[in-house]
């Protein structure tokens, strides 16, 4: 690759990050908290949003903004259908959101009336940790059947996040999970991470979450 | 983007393509079938290739070419320790394979003594699917745990493939997972493409996936 190229990257990726940093400040000054929600797909990202909402939809104003790769509202269907706010992202094959998109979103709900704003990212364990999106808090989902060797192996994802929910503890029982190897793998990347295990099926270990999150939407509200 | 920006982009998948029809060639000439495993991180890649050594071993000889974002040889170890040679791609935090780094693979194997190489792309149900790395069969596993409505949201990758492996059918029991839904989105995308409904881990359906793979190495080979 020429040098030429590698300027490229370098200039979006500096864009993105203004971006990002003017989309955070709009969002604070709006005392809205918003939380960025990256997994691999199928981890259990809009089951966790759907019980969240369930959970603090009578303490909290919330809105949802929803990715994915292609032109489909399953997602935003479900948590519209509980009476909350949503706009869809159709990023049309892109692998991850990125500021723009985000900025674009947030002209379709009405942040003067919204305490937390919660966007699922698109179902990716690589790609979404390079693109900061002006959300307060990343949180990665990592669930039992996907294997105790996860953060071994994808360390970037893990890096620079807030909040480990590890979901689907309610599989234990039928999979070969060692949750000491899982742990050990994040602590290197992360040390000290805050870090929920839990099911959104069963609702086991969900408390905690929710008390995480609860007491960062009391800080930002206005 | 100026149109300039997308020019880069058009070179770029055009060199890569250019590359791995080379590599489509230079196996086929060898004799070598070589096939490309995608799916999501924790699907059952690794499990898949270990299964399909154990039933394969005494038929043919095998290579297996691991990708993976980080700089590690944990799957590549598992394929050594069966007395298989392996060789390993960390690509940097790069969220796929491309024609380039199979090329410059390829050279550490004796193709000549080969039947079968396996690619064990990175985890990812997006990005592999645009980059074509010279194989000869598109392979896609899903897992029953990443839920029945994959193939309505990611479809880029369910298009071009020539085999899906539902793997993890063994927990069906334990998650709500409607076959017939997963089914027919997989359908819409790609008509009649052959399909094995499996489990790595009891072995169940996993002799129609072997029959159709010694089929296609007996047809490569010289």
């Amino acid at each position: 690759m020429s040098s030429g190229k590698v300027k490229v990257v370098e200039k979006i990726f500096e864009a993105n990050d203004t971006l990002a940093a003017q989309i955070e400040g709009r969002l604070k000054d709006s005392g809205v908290f918003a939380i960025n929600i990256m997994a691999s797909p199928g981890a259990g990202k809009t089951s966790l949003i759907l019980k969240t909402i369930e959970k603090l939809h009578r303490n909290f104003k919330i809105g949802v903004i929803e990715g994915d790769t292609a032109a489909v509202t399953i997602d935003s269907d479900k948590v519209t259908a509980l009476g909350i706010p949503a706009v869809q992202i159709n990023t049309g094959g892109q692998c991850h959101l990125d500021a723009v998109m985000i900025g674009q979103a947030l002209n379709h709900l009405a942040l003067s009336e919204l305490d937390l704003i919660i966007v699922e990212n698109v179902g990716n364990l690589i790609c979404p940790a390079s693109f900061k999106i002006g959300t307060h808090a990343n949180v990665v989902i990592s669930s039992i059947p996907e294997g105790d060797d996860k953060p071994h192996k994808y360390t970037g994802i893990y890096r620079g996040i807030d909040v480990l929910l590890i979901n689907k503890i309610d599989l234990l029982p039928y999979l070969d999970f060692r949750m000491d190897y899982f742990r050990q793998g994040v602590e290197i990347l992360n040390p000290g991470v805050t870090t929920f295990e839990l099911s959104c099926k069963t609702g086991e270990g969900f408390d905690g979450w929710i008390q995480w999150i609860s007491k960062q939407v009391d800080a930002f509200k206005k």
